[in-house]
């Protein structure tokens, strides 16, 4: 019996170890859903390893826009386990001389994407553990040398794969770069006087509600609290396209339907939203550094 | 050997039984799939258990709309295995006194959301074994008391993902309430003399199809046969948007292209369609309870 | 010691023989992901067996277009393992006289679909190694006799399931048919003299860029180098809707943004596209065999 026991824990840690990475991919991209070219990276992915757990962040980033593809790593990659593997492929510069790199953060993820200002969000908020540049001739999948414009099947997904399912390790990937990546430049938010300045992040497309740069910390500033009015203005450029008041609410029901608020979002970013009706088309408000929002107790 | 296959049946019953649990949770929402809320709920679930299967209903729900969540549902529940745990977050209360439950249907499954109207058709179709409500001090994701506005990833997500994996029992969810869940009111389809009067339950959006709340027993019961032609009328309150005749048929191929028909769906409820062309953008038809059909045997 | 080696090993021989299958199924049809019609196949599915992995091509085919279907397949299945099995669903001609089929590749895929013109490229590029008619007495889910519209899910989805989880075998689909699939007709492309005539096979709708099905081994036969300008013409019918030259690229960004460029796409056929811009909606052109293309090294 003793034996059988541990014949059974020997097993259990065999297993444990063949299973010790956690072989989860997530792949983003700009290439939406209508074609198969999705199905295809996760096509390769699967043919690296069978065992691999292949999820999505989202395709529906606007075509070639850097920014958003950024956004939606900081929105999400916090909440997925250390060990996951990321796919960005929002790649504008493909074919040209930007470089393909693997971001590990500090926090234990790993982020396989065309180094263009993809990375300039999360390597700030997460931390830069390492930097390596994807060897195309090791890390390229065999007989793709002939097609130039499919780096998200032929290197990226191939890669995140491959590292996920442990068949290289991360140094494998390539040589090791400065700890550093390509920025988008974006202004902060910051407070003058008791006033808060910012840009319009981003907006949460499904709903019409406005995404601040304005963080928590810096809102608490204020000293608001529920149910305390603010003034919010907003501008594009030199026009300013709203003015209004509005309360700092916990939920959207404390406010009538299609009535505007103020809360912290998802992310503990400062938003506005009108409360079942849709901000950003009712006020035809975009997102942007040329966006910008001014917010301060209502008099 | 009799040893070693003592050991190999008793291994297979250790994984038998740690893996006895399904660990399927199904995703619904009205997020959509262009920003990353969607993926950070998974991620939250991935990091309760990298064992658990992950798959989406539809997060393309219209906004707040509770009906059509309720729906979708009861169009696809009863065809996932016994254990399968759904997470339906359409939840325009957010953050206000809305419970938050799970449902156990009497055919063992879970769903997973908060208890607004979207558990109406599913409990009655498939009953109501046990309603529990969640207990958030326990029941939510660590260091998120912050964040009030995104509970389908604090609460929802994480508590389906706990169930699914077994981190705990069904009673741990929290304290059981009264077997009954909140309603939306709806019309149930009626026979009067030669007639069936209903209401159009939703559209099969892709194709324009009209899909009534006229089931099929009621419908036999006007003793139609494949080619007999039927009269319907459809309103939309008072007006009357449509008045024509078509036969009742098997095949969308029964008619020719762009041709009315009639026919039981695929969920056996009276439906109108024109063949290879859409019924609903020709005819301006929606759906909502205020769109009437009523159906007879063309004299 | 030796022993217990020799158990673990038995009993990894014994996983792995369970597990000798890939157990992957991907999924195509024209239902989009508005309802809950792909997640009602996807628990069908599971059903058959949990352990089954699944994925999606794409749930975006333009309603009833047998074309595109096809397309999709040729661009994806050569990208995934070999015992994938795919499902495409795209039947206009639900409930006639269309034959159910499994075609196996010479390649060892599988694609379980109504045999309607959906297998005219893969049968092509990939090879018939056998085609059997489903048998729907014994594949078909128990109870869904009273639904004559969703083969999907009743016949298609839990066919490829028992199909990909082993629970039949390929022989036990149904009887062998003679090796051909319905056709499409399609042009082939053609050199004449100094010019390739081809059409457009399809547009890559993300971007707008133009893919015509003149291939990489007929453009080789120009002797064109990368930076040779190319003269394109594009007909709709009998009328002329571009004319203008190019230069042949390996990169977008070779050329300026917004100018226009040529290249091998990633299934190595020549296309046409405005670096960072959309060249189908800019010129206003579609795909389909009425949209000729032609082709000639600039004067």
């Amino acid at each position: 019996m003793r034996k059988i026991l541990s014949t059974s824990l020997m097993l259990f840690l065999i297993c444990s170890f063949v299973s010790g990475q956690i072989k989860i991919v997530v792949f983003q991209s700009d290439f939406g859903l209508k074609d198969g070219a999705v199905s295809a990276m996760k096509g390769v992915a699967m043919g690296v390893s069978a065992d691999l757990k292949l999820f999505d962040l989202t395709h529906d980033i606007p075509a070639y826009n850097i920014w958003e593809a950024a956004y939606r790593l900081e929105q999400t990659v916090p909440y997925w386990p250390t060990g996951t593997v990321f796919v960005s492929v929002v790649d504008p510069g493909v074919g040209t001389t930007r470089k393909s790199v693997v971001l590990k953060t500090k926090t234990g993820q790993y982020i396989v994407t065309p180094d263009n200002g993809t990375l300039t969000l999360i390597a700030s908020s997460q931390g830069i553990a390492e930097v390596r540049q994807i060897d195309e001739v090791l890390n390229r999948r065999k007989n793709s040398q002939e097609s130039y414009t499919f780096h998200g099947r032929d290197v990226y997904a191939y890669t995140a794969a491959r590292l996920a399912a442990g068949v290289i390790t991360y140094e494998q990937v390539g040589m090791k770069l400065p700890n550093e990546v390509v920025q988008i430049s974006y202004q902060q938010a910051v407070k003058e006087g008791n006033t808060l300045k910012g840009t319009i992040s981003i907006l949460d497309v499904q709903y019409g509600n406005i995404w601040t740069n304005i963080g928590g910390p810096l809102f608490n500033q204020l000293n608001i609290k529920y149910g305390d009015q603010l003034h919010v203005d907003i501008f594009h450029g030199k026009d300013k396209v709203y003015s209004g008041d509005m309360p700092y609410s916990q939920t959207f029901g404390a406010v009538d339907k299609g009535k505007p608020l103020a809360y912290l979002n998802s992310l503990l970013q400062l938003s506005f939203a009108l409360n079942q009706d849709d901000f950003a088309k009712t006020y035809s408000v975009a997102s942007g550094n040329d966006w910008r929002v001014e917010v301060h107790p209502a008099p």
